[in-house]
């Protein structure tokens, strides 16, 4: 690290490399750019001192006996000889390739990395909104400790918003004896981004097997206050309900002011521009993770995937690649691998390709559906019931999304799904798969889901067809 | 089904096409053409009427109450108007195209297929290998009905062969109480054809954990009797042990003696040679599952696969292409994925490639390991250690083989794991990956075990090269 004079005539500490921000991403990218690079000095700002698992917040309300719990920091990135200082941006000079921090602190960078994440959408258009006593599902640890303790002494919660935080949120605090939990979405169905219709309205269906009261197709009209306190919520359809506290996850958006600031290109949904390498329009500068962009990896269109992993995965990439393209990305589209578990049920889903996506792209699509057990012989213990629908494209049979449900070897099965798509794999080809089978772990080799869904798809293919192959 | 009159004046039913065997292969080939084909008449030719789950088997010593439970049968050919008869064939004649039964029947065919299945290998190098209670782990219902009637009253048993029937075997039986179980391996370790040395001895470590008394290493010299009866066995290093019941499990060979009479071309390892399509030297003649070749899917090697999963890929191959190929088969190798669980820890394998194999085959190969939690945090309950091996080529970075331990979720990991060997993929495009991950399912985005091997894969093959890339 070298001294500089500014032009202020301030001392201004010089890094190879500064990445803005310390979650999934920044801790990956700066992580694996440093393990290559060891020679370059590498800085990571991040806010606050400790960092949460952002898919483990859920789970700090039940699952996990303490938010301590659910902690992750960029140690690795530390060990390799990466600097960490906690502070926050406050402006990036990209001609100078200078900054400054609210604590007053001066840097200049080669390199800058957007990793900067998302912030949750404030409901705004309801009354109400800024009482005391509304909170969110912020990846702050400083935040969601004070809110785990808030929680503790109330009763009513209402959870806005039936997306996987919303959900999971509301799952975890039921299972809390002394709560009682209302969980609204404006949708017909609760995860609409994520299944179709159709696997929506079961999963509708086992949240209503919980201590959660779920209210949909419904609207929340007004959150009323005493005393400047939440004191109960009004819905569009004349219902109230009582509340100590309000969580609104009706959404996140990119956390791009300062990149816009900064005279970065913003797309439509509010995220960084990037190409295939994450570079932005200016030089020398990238953005990963939620403030990226995403496209749809069979629309190729705009959309916006706030996945940890499609975070990861941006993070290699950059990190491989910081001082050249020597790794070249296979496909830059979002594979969008969404999975769950509710009530001791899992859910998941790849290829983001839901009806109203597929409607939009104008993509003709068939699908082949298959349910069997999870073990064999289904009378083996703890046996689950484990469907499969894949989507697929009728003229190349090529497979474009999956969606299932099941027991916990789902976790790794929409994995196995994601990766027939990202290869571009057909349902041919996998009625030929090797699988390996064994009584206590999977389905039958004879019935195995996804080749029997694969079967029933080339069925419903030639239905559709009239043909014989 | 018309009636011929034979050479003889007997009549002779005909069948479009006869499947010879009701195992696994045999009903997913015969279940898949009478599908296809509906108008064409077919017949399956077993032994036995019943029929068991191949790999459920162990199970039926401790884990499932009755073999009952294990059942399994050739229902969905008869409900598409499938034929079955419970007999034996005992000649067949390929000019003519017919085959008697042992109860005499006749039959003409237009096209045969062997479903024939394996038989155990029996211990003929061994004095006393037929004294009474000498018995073995046969795919036959009525036989090991029998079998697990008989155990119930006996007490030390031995198993030898510690392939994955006879330690599966042997798990279940030492689960017990009252039996006091030996497993008797003649090489270093048990499972050694699926697995690394590696992990052989952490296998071999997992099962003295179990209540079986396991000698490795060491042979079987002689099974000792009384009145003809088993009553102890002799190792080669002098140790006896007692022995109310010997169960071999050293092996299974095609059974194949039909067609070598018929006049099928047989290969080195006693099984019926094919094509791609399944098809033998003679025409409108095929052979499917354990009585058919198999090909390593890397080296390129006749080997012996013998899995329920390979059987059912080759049989739906043949289902689609018995009348024509218009279903192409992308590759003709055994991907061998191997599975197992023992004492809650699961074990898999795919590609075929350990230590010995690949030497014989003089395959040049690298290796990256990751170890972590199997969910995230890993302060969750039920979390389990996950360990994975890839093996890499050097030169390309493709993936050829792998193999894990950890928890359940590893029986679709390794199908997953599979899927990049099929599709030739490259540790460098494992690294952007987009995975699905979820607390309760798998590990975390940023550690996600599968690329972080890849990612160590690629460091080991750097540090080889020496270079940077």
């Amino acid at each position: 690290m070298i001294f500089y004079q500014n032009t202020l005539g301030g001392k201004m500490k010089h890094f190879d490399a500064i990445f803005i921000g310390g979650g999934p991403s920044g801790i990956v990218a700066a992580t694996t750019a440093k393990k290559l690079n060891p020679e370059k000095s590498f800085l990571m700002l991040k806010e606050e001192e400790k960092g949460l698992v952002p898919c483990g917040i859920p789970y700090i309300f039940h699952e996990l006996s303490d938010i301590s719990q659910n902690a992750m920091g960029p140690k690795p990135f530390i060990n390799l000889g990466g600097e960490v200082i906690n502070d926050t941006v406050e402006k990036i000079n990209l001609e100078e390739k200078s900054l400054v921090t609210k604590s007053g602190k001066d840097f200049t960078f080669e390199k800058l990395i957007f990793a900067t994440g998302s912030v949750p959408t404030e409901p705004k258009f309801i009354k109400g909104y800024r009482l005391e006593g509304v909170k969110y599902i912020k990846k702050s640890y400083n935040y969601m400790e004070s809110l785990a303790e808030k929680v503790k002494s109330v009763k009513n919660i209402i959870v806005v918003g039936g997306g996987f935080i919303g959900v999971e949120t509301a799952e975890q605090l039921a299972l809390n004896e002394d709560k009682v939990v209302s969980l609204i979405e404006a949708e017909k169905f609760c995860l609409g981004r994520a299944f179709s219709k159709q696997m929506c309205q079961t999963i509708d269906t086992d949240i209503r097997k919980t201590k959660i009261n779920l209210y949909t197709n419904v609207l929340l009209k007004e959150i009323v206050g005493e005393n400047g306190k939440v004191k109960e919520v009004l819905l569009s359809d004349g219902t109230v309900i009582k509340a100590d506290m309000v969580i609104a996850t009706i959404g996140y958006i990119p956390n791009t002011t300062l990149a816009r600031e900064a005279g970065l290109e913003i797309n439509s949904r509010n995220a960084i521009r990037v190409d295939n390498y994450l570079k932005t329009n200016k030089p020398n500068v990238y953005a990963i993770g939620d403030c990226s962009q995403t496209t749809g990896f069979i629309t190729g269109r705009t959309d916006s995937v706030m996945l940890a992993s499609t975070a990861a995965s941006e993070a290699r990439i950059l990190g491989y690649n910081l001082y050249d393209v020597s790794l070249t990305r296979p496909f830059p589209g979002a594979l969008s691998v969404f999975s769950t578990v509710l009530n001791d049920t899992a859910y998941a889903s790849a290829g983001g390709v839901v009806e109203s996506v597929l409607e939009e792209a104008t993509i003709n699509y068939i699908t082949g559906e298959f349910e069997d057990v999870d073990k064999h012989p289904g009378t083996l213990k703890d046996t689950s019931k484990l469907y499969v629908k894949l989507v697929v494209s009728p003229q190349t049979g090529i497979i474009i999304g999956c969606e299932m449900r099941g027991g916990k070897s789902i976790g790794e099965l929409i994995n196995l799904a994601a990766l027939t798509i990202e290869k571009s794999m057909t349902v041919y080809e996998m009625l030929s798969f090797q699988v390996g089978t064994h009584p206590l772990l999977t389905t039958a080799p004879t019935k195995y889901v996804l080749i029997k869904a694969a079967e029933n798809a080339i069925s419903n293919i030639k239905k559709k067809c009239n043909c014989k192959y």
